[in-house]
């Protein structure tokens, strides 16, 4: 039963009429799956899914051995400490010193469930550093729900696109930004998810500069660490690091999740790591809302505890089994993630000999690299338009619009749920909308 | 080494003000256990820990083979979807019919990273409910921890001790505190932590009647589920059935750890059910903060989305199969537990021998249950010194007054981490401690 034909622009029009989804620009990425598996399910067919940044690898056995281990162990009734097992943070920190050649005590890396909690327990302590410094500023585009953590918290955030302003240009913007003293934190993540596009040590110098000028904290999300390969940042204790705000500030929160790197993403496991200076730090006004004016306590002692008291105890065990293993040099993390970098070179491909172009095609002056997501966009459709026009051809992938990107005419694709053989009806379908377009 | 003859008064004294604890009434349970681990480590003593609410029962193999079985299938590397896995909410209505004679749909039924993360949603979305409706009330004496997630979000909550206002007296004290209009919600515990008073028929019924007038949202947490051991509550779709908010009120959320009733605090696991009314109404308020105005939707898809993407993959498969198995009758999951109530028993006696007596000791009029908790106070000493008396003899227990007791003068025991054998050395503590009280 091959219902294809009944997949078209009407299926799709309807489809979203019946969902009252007036703005597809604005659909959030879990919606869309919705809508998507729907559609699938009515239409018969199989899209090519790129919507949802999900792992699409399979986790080392280390981790899964060790997450098991712990089970039998009996860690199911023990209440985690909330600062996290010893051995996490221990090999976080190593981590940090192997593969961001930064030093960073195990005591100011603490496991989180997953970087979704890190973020928002960051936004709920830093945002409170400072009676004036109330919001957040997002280096645009971003991840979208970062910026509905801040709305649910009822904290205001401000967003730039960085696509006008990379290199030196950057420094004034931050300084346009900043200067009013408004801004607790600012957040970016590198890679980039939407664009994977890579701030350069140059961009994160500046950063460090303004920051430091306007006692903004740096909120860096790692969650596709070291998965920019252009470079090998593969090898533990050697040169060379991914570019970082750890080289050049002493005022930071990084944010460092299992979910693509280890493809560990249904464990929800991370750890936050943040500067022993800030760590250390004494706000007064911290004092209103948390048990500590110490930022490094109220952030883990109060806001952590509360949120959720700890973070899966079995999945520790398994978190700091796999970063031993990368440490220790047994394990490449990277090696396996580069299907990636693959993947998105062929696709990428197909969709520029289909009229398509990459919008966020560079970093300062190099070509952007391949890996978890890029960007696209055709010259004579909107966003919301082209995500429309992909759905009637099978083809799923969200707009940039929701990440805060100013030019309402890109989308984010994502590779890991297309495999190699995919590729050909990937063409097939894109060859059909070139068609039409 | 023998080095008990180093703990004394002095001792505790300094190590308190080692702490710069300035009020051992404030101290949180979290901060007193570090305190009792070092002044185990120092002097060479292991205290009669009755301080921290752990379970001490080893969790059923049906959770520990179900959460292996999960991992090994390889649901570490998947999201898990943001409302819960499917099963998981078809067992959690299940026990609602069976263990609380209630129709909740599993759609309403929704997995959290504990009830920690159940209550820190709940509060965040009800007190958005209404702009004017802007406060929590808490039946006191209650969870600390969860005053203190209002704290953090920067929600005012208001308390009562209820010990002045059992039975026909809640009333009109519930009439003067909801009357003004500004209270969101009303959150107990039954079984109580702290105290193991359980709320009667009666008492709920007046809760419900009271709410309703006010349309205040009835938040009741059942970390105990059952555990009064006063009736039998574990046959499956057999009455008798614990007292609950649900039969007398349609405007509710439950909280229903697996800490305590399957000892699987470890993983972080719990679910939230909320009454099916106000899952589906309409608050226009909630569209500043969430994506959706509907009340369900914005606490799952904004709230509980955005505070950690989801309940971890494996603990859902391991609470799932726990309840399966007591909702089919395969395993009755309040029998273990009754080795609390022994326990509470043979230790209430032992103090009650030794001078003391139980200062919250009466539902209405019958006698508390014995359970996880009980309630210890002695005649000549305030709270404060009642506590530091004890730490000097090597008992650790924690205030009442942060559980928000007004008679200050009472303390929390918890019989989890005192095993049969620890009693006679419990006697003989006391005994020294009555001969210098």
């Amino acid at each position: 039963m091959n219902k294809i034909q009944t997949l078209n622009e009407k299926t799709v029009e309807e489809k979203l009429k019946e969902h009252e989804v007036q703005n597809l620009d604005l659909i959030s990425i879990r919606e869309l799956v919705h809508i998507v598996n729907e559609l699938e399910e009515e239409c018969g067919i199989k899209f090519i899914r790129m919507e949802m940044g999900v792992p699409g690898l399979s986790p080392h056995p280390i981790g899964i051995e060790a997450e098991i281990r712990a089970i039998k162990e009996g860690f199911t009734s023990k209440y985690p400490m909330i600062d996290g097992i010893k051995d996490l943070k221990l090999e976080s920190s190593r981590f940090l010193k192997l593969f961001l050649n930064t030093e960073i005590e195990p005591e100011y890396c603490i496991p989180t469930v997953g970087s979704m909690q890190g973020s928002f327990a960051a936004f709920l302590t830093v945002c409170r550093k400072n009676p004036e410094q109330n919001k957040v500023l997002f280096i645009a585009p971003g991840f979208p729900v970062q910026r509905a953590q801040l709305n649910v918290l009822g904290i205001e955030s401000k967003w730039f696109d960085i696509f006008q302003y990379r290199g030196d240009k950057l420094e004034d913007k931050l300084e346009e930004l900043l200067s009013p003293g408004d801004i607790a934190a600012i957040v970016y993540s590198t890679p980039n998810n939407p664009t994977w596009i890579c701030l350069s040590d140059h961009e994160l110098k500046i950063i460090a500069k303004v920051t430091k000028k306007y006692n903004v904290t740096v909120i860096e999300d790692l969650a596709y660490f070291g998965m920019d390969f252009r470079k090998d940042y593969s090898k533990p204790g050697q040169a060379p690091y991914p570019p970082s705000i750890t080289s050049y500030s002493d005022d930071y929160i990084l944010l460092l999740s299992s979910s693509k790197i280890f493809s560990y993403a249904g464990q929800r496991i991370a750890f936050m790591a943040v500067s022993p200076k800030l760590f250390k730090q004494r706000f007064p006004n911290l004092r209103k809302y948390f048990t500590s004016d110490i930022f490094g306590k109220a952030l883990v002692y109060s806001a952590l505890y509360t949120l959720s008291a700890g973070t899966s105890h079995s999945a520790q065990y398994a978190f700091t089994a796999l970063l031993k293993a990368v440490n220790d040099g047994e394990f490449n993390f990277l090696k396996p993630l580069k299907e990636y970098a693959q993947r998105a070179a062929t696709a990428k491909k197909i969709f520029t000999d289909n009229g398509f172009y990459i919008l966020y095609d560079k970093d300062e002056d190099c070509e952007v690299g391949h890996g978890f997501y890029f960007t696209i966009s055709y010259p004579s459709l909107n966003s919301a338009e082209l995500m429309e026009a992909l759905l009637a051809v099978g083809i799923s992938a969200v707009s940039l619009t929701i990440a805060g990107s100013d030019l309402y005419k890109g989308l984010r694709a994502c590779v890991s749920q297309i495999h190699k053989d995919d590729m050909p009806e990937l063409e097939a379908r894109l060859k059909k909308f070139k068609e039409k377009h």
